[in-house]
């Protein structure tokens, strides 16, 4: 059976990606990002999935700096999934909003229901917890009024009630999710591709102005679609940067290495982090 | 007294660039990104101090979201802190790392310091908090002999010992702060300023191939040299972005008002997220 690794606790987005996208394999836990990486590398599991942007479990920085810096595996296919919070009770409580004396979750999560708390609970004292799952268990183990904001999945997970859907400012925000594996093959997600992403590291070869710009050119002029963009501090100290592009077609045997070989010339390093397709999930 | 508030709770990173850029004004702190901004637009504190790039406390999407969809705020300027991870003890232990049964800290700074435990910690059971300030507290009570992961500050705040100095996998890494206020003549850094910067908001009106390189030609052939780029979904949906673009240098009378004429006649939007100095803190 194959397995696959996760960025843990129960009851999280991660959790929730990974049940969406995969039917019944072997799944395990792990604490942090580099963990389930190296786990991959190491052979002990099949397939890691990672956040590459998600303000709650992980930052697209973790993931991308461990996948530059320490542990080259490829993306093998991105998971999207909305983010949708909910107001989470104990399955026997039958008060109303106000006698809610305590809300639990991610300062993260907290912040994302930031104008639902401030108009609906406003006297309701926040605590924060490691992650939204947690919260979900600290309300299932009290005997107090208290909720716990969180996804479907950490409902399920620890037996709780949702008061309200949906508490979440932003209507349109998503998580998106990097699916990595040594062998492309053995990953099987249930749902129909929607697009297909092919994402570069590109590291220019000195700060100068316009040098961005003379990258972008070499896509530009080909008509090559930018979906991403995002420019990072190399580890090397302040003034050097690299940058993650997502190009919005497959790798190709023509396109792609004439934009290689032309940033090449220039100076710059080009390193394919992977050629994929994107699964979005309606949860 | 000027009143300061920051993104707490005490012993974080925000806590400590502040206490290195401001002398001893009223310091309150925040429970979140969105109540620490909204305390400044109604007057409630003269500055606020919320991360723009860190890891751990927050991410630079929740406060630039916040800024770009609620409050209008100008950014009056950036603090530098580099990120230095240390493992903190009772200041009675007495023995070696073998000792140290628990590790405690925020789920983001464990994974900063994933090849200093693999290695020689390797049998220390983890433990996550909501915050490294969190995690010091709970060392700070214990009896047992357990460690956090946290900076110089939270050994302060809570009597701890640094037992062993920076443990951080990467050397060179950064955490930047925005100060925010209304009136920047109230805003007094004991530093020198580094440089300065100017921050544009920049949607394009639509999707199209190229249209960022067509962007980044006004600022190309001026030689205006850029330090950061981000692409970010806006909320309406997917396949729609805007860019978050840093300058280096700061808002003049000619060459920024050529370039947003030269944008908006393409049928761009251009904000000035604001133009300030940076400061490096060296801690």
């Amino acid at each position: 059976m194959v397995k696959i690794g996760y960025l843990g606790p129960r009851g999280t987005f991660t959790k929730l990606a990974v049940d969406t996208a995969f039917n019944g394999e072997d799944k395990h836990s792990f604490d942090t990002i580099p963990e389930c990486i190296d786990a991959v590398e190491e052979n002990r599991i099949d397939i890691g999935v990672v956040p590459l942007e998600n303000a709650i479990e992980g930052t697209v920085q973790l993931t991308v700096d461990y996948l530059v810096h320490q542990v080259r595996l490829p993306i093998i296919a991105e998971i999207v999934v909305p983010i949708q919070q909910h107001l989470l009770v104990d399955s026997i409580f039958s008060g109303d909003l106000s006698n809610l004396e305590e809300i639990h979750s991610h300062s993260h999560a907290i912040a994302q229901c930031h104008q639902f708390i401030h108009k609906y609970m406003p006297d309701a004292a926040i605590n924060f917890t490691s992650s939204t799952g947690k919260a979900a268990e600290v309300v299932s183990k009290s005997d107090k009024n208290i909720a716990a904001i969180g996804n479907k999945l950490a409902a399920e997970e620890y037996g709780l009630r949702i008061y309200q859907e949906n508490i979440h400012d932003y209507p349109n925000n998503h998580t998106r999710f990097a699916v990595l594996a040594k062998n492309e093959d053995i990953v099987k997600i249930k749902h129909d591709k929607q697009a297909e992403k092919t994402s570069l590291l590109i590291t220019l070869p000195s700060d100068y102005a316009g040098a961005l710009h003379q990258v972008l050119s070499a896509f530009a002029w080909r008509k090559m679609n930018l979906s991403k963009i995002e420019s990072r501090p190399m580890k090397t100290g302040l003034g050097n940067y690299f940058f993650i592009v997502d190009v919005n077609q497959p790798y190709d045997g023509v396109l792609f290495p004439s934009v290689q070989a032309e940033l090449e010339a220039l100076g710059c390093k080009v390193t394919v982090l992977g050629t994929y397709p994107v699964y979005q999930m309606n949860i």
